[in-house]
């Protein structure tokens, strides 16, 4: 194989499909990167049996071929290279040079043909939508998802696609959160999986691109495939059913309660300082006409703090685990949230008007702290 | 005690005196850092038993009193209030509030009276410097001091001042960093071993400050101190006698080479790739005239790079642990630098015409390389 490309193409590709390179695995040719050149085509390729990433990066082929080379190394070295052009080339017995300016070096290949092949997936079903748009779909229910591998159907996120509205489910036992979002176009029904790990990394690939562009998205039986441009993600998906979290969201309260978002994590902010990291020291807010006082006691010392609310429906005296709420009220775009309560035991709601967000969260017991 | 301040003030002082709190301890009165109130003036403490920092800060006494009050909350909570004033307030219990806008926390506070004093030392003799100076000083030479704790003079640094000239050296046996500074006044001469560790904690101090200012050094046989506007740190000395680096800085030379420093670090950045954490392969340098190739080899494969130099003398093959070179390097301004040799197993020096800094470096053994 004989490659020329641009320094920065090759360290974008190679940035994109080392999201699919095994940090630890036994099977050390997963700790690759396969560069594979044909059809005057560069492809960059990594699976780490989860999921797999192939992206196409442009540059000039002098020679066909293809080689397996360590990832973490293959892109230090491109990272660090002088030039803005490079040359790829490996010899016969899979070393392969990498030069750039005035610099050689080389590295130890091997043989790309033990590598794993992509799983095939038919491009029937499928459906369409912003690359930024999922980003955020995966940023705002990603935090809770569970991490229990006994409970296999909990590490994974359940996307419906029902009447061309696709809605993104996480939970872990303590907490729900569901996002909705209506697509532009018709497409048949689906229900999949699909595993937490896999979302991340396809978030993390969308990351901050200043472009925004249309992801297809299709669906199999066992796998699921993501094409953005020049880049295609094949996952695995999570066999099982996944809850029914729909009976699961009432929508009675007794008590609803409006408030201004950053105040709230501002004094969660600081009640957490008093709940080491281990002891779950609750969040308690007492709720009154106009005010919630929210108070935490540890073994450190206490804090009380008033916020401004407007409040409908009756007072009521609620423990909350800290993190949840401030995980929720983070990835919420809005400056007013709106909680709906019921008693000390029941479920909160924060949810909005428009019906496209809901996050659930167990409230906890504090009977045994002192008032 | 109840005063109340800027949270601004407070926090820039807590900061400084958590430079001088004990990470670890069995006595945990030094994971405190005091407040004390007197004479109209907010003063804070620190003492690890090997430095102590004190500073004092803006604000109002309205009741006389000290607290010793856990480091690191204070700090959390300080940098977290929510409004621009702070109160505080100690109960006969030590029980110690904070209060700021809404927000009303306690800490569980402990008598200051446990607390160790700070040593006192006699105003005679001193020097002063400007902060920015002592900063440059201390980075430009901190990363060769010696980390073993057996041979406990080259835990510290020479400061050493004769005919108003500030000498600093550090080392580690495998190198040797000096710097030089004329000062503009006449003082009497001194010489002292200053723990690294202390100086580490006082340029954190000096930090990014936008202002600079000088700094008044107190010497004393067993402590020195440092006095800069509000702030005074005493630390204790290192005892016994500094090695005589003088008679190991030869002015023979075979070799000299002249070249640009960021494509020389570039240069050993990229080699580095090669030299994995732990195995120290030699950076080999190839000098001939107008150009020095340089080569690494190990299991992952191998480089070659040319970089232009200007050359006197013999041409010569040597090895260096590019750790050590980079080190050098990156804290030398100028955009070249010139290097000094005589054979593959006598010292390199790298220094400036003005005698500001020389840096030695001991080449390594590469003969069991593969050239």
């Amino acid at each position: 194989m004989k490659i020329s490309c641009k320094k920065l193409d090759l360290m974008q590709g190679v940035n994109i499909v080392m999201k699919g390179v095994s940090g630890r695995t036994t099977i050390s040719i997963l700790e690759c990167i396969i560069v594979s050149a044909q059809y005057n085509e560069i492809k960059l390729t990594s699976n780490n049996m989860q999921m797999a990433v192939e992206t196409i990066i442009p540059g000039t082929v002098e020679e066909d071929g293809s080689i397996a080379l360590d990832a973490k190394m293959l892109s230090e070295i491109v990272r660090k290279l002088p030039d803005e052009s490079v040359r790829l080339e490996t010899e016969s017995n899979y070393n392969t040079n990498i030069i750039s300016g005035s610099f050689k070096g080389d590295m130890v290949g091997r043989s790309a043909e033990e590598f794993p092949a992509i799983p095939k997936i038919e491009k029937n079903d499928y459906m369409e939508i912003s690359r930024f748009v999922l980003r955020d779909l995966i940023h705002q229910t990603i935090f809770s998802v569970g991490d229990n591998e006994n409970n296999i159907i909990m590490t994974g996120e359940k996307f419906e696609l029902k009447d061309n509205i696709l809605t993104v489910v996480s939970l872990d036992g303590h907490r729900i959160s569901i996002r909705k979002e209506a697509l532009k176009n018709q497409y048949k029904d689906q229900k999949v999986v699909i595993p937490a790990k896999t979302l991340g990394e396809i978030a993390k690939i969308i990351g901050g691109d200043e472009e925004n562009s249309d992801i297809k998205i299709y669906f199999s039986d066992k796998q699921i495939m993501f094409i953005m441009d020049q880049t295609t993600i094949v996952s695995r998906l999570i066999e099982g059913e996944y809850l029914d979290t729909d009976r699961m969201i009432s929508k009675d309260y007794e008590t609803k309660v409006k408030i201004n978002k950053k105040n709230l994590l501002d004094c969660i902010d600081r009640a957490s300082i008093y709940s080491k990291e281990g002891d779950k020291k609750p969040l308690v807010m007492n709720i009154f006409d106009g005010k919630v006082v929210i108070t935490t006691t540890s073994q450190y010392g206490k804090m009380e703090e008033d916020l401004q609310i407007e409040k409908e429906g009756k007072d009521l005296l609620i423990g909350f685990n800290p993190k949840f709420l401030s995980d929720a009220l983070k990835v919420i775009e809005e400056e007013e949230v709106t909680l709906y309560m019921t008693n000390q035991k029941s479920p909160c709601l924060i949810k909005d008007d428009q019906g496209k967000y809901i996050y659930l969260i167990l409230p906890i017991n504090f009977s045994n702290i002192a008032r």
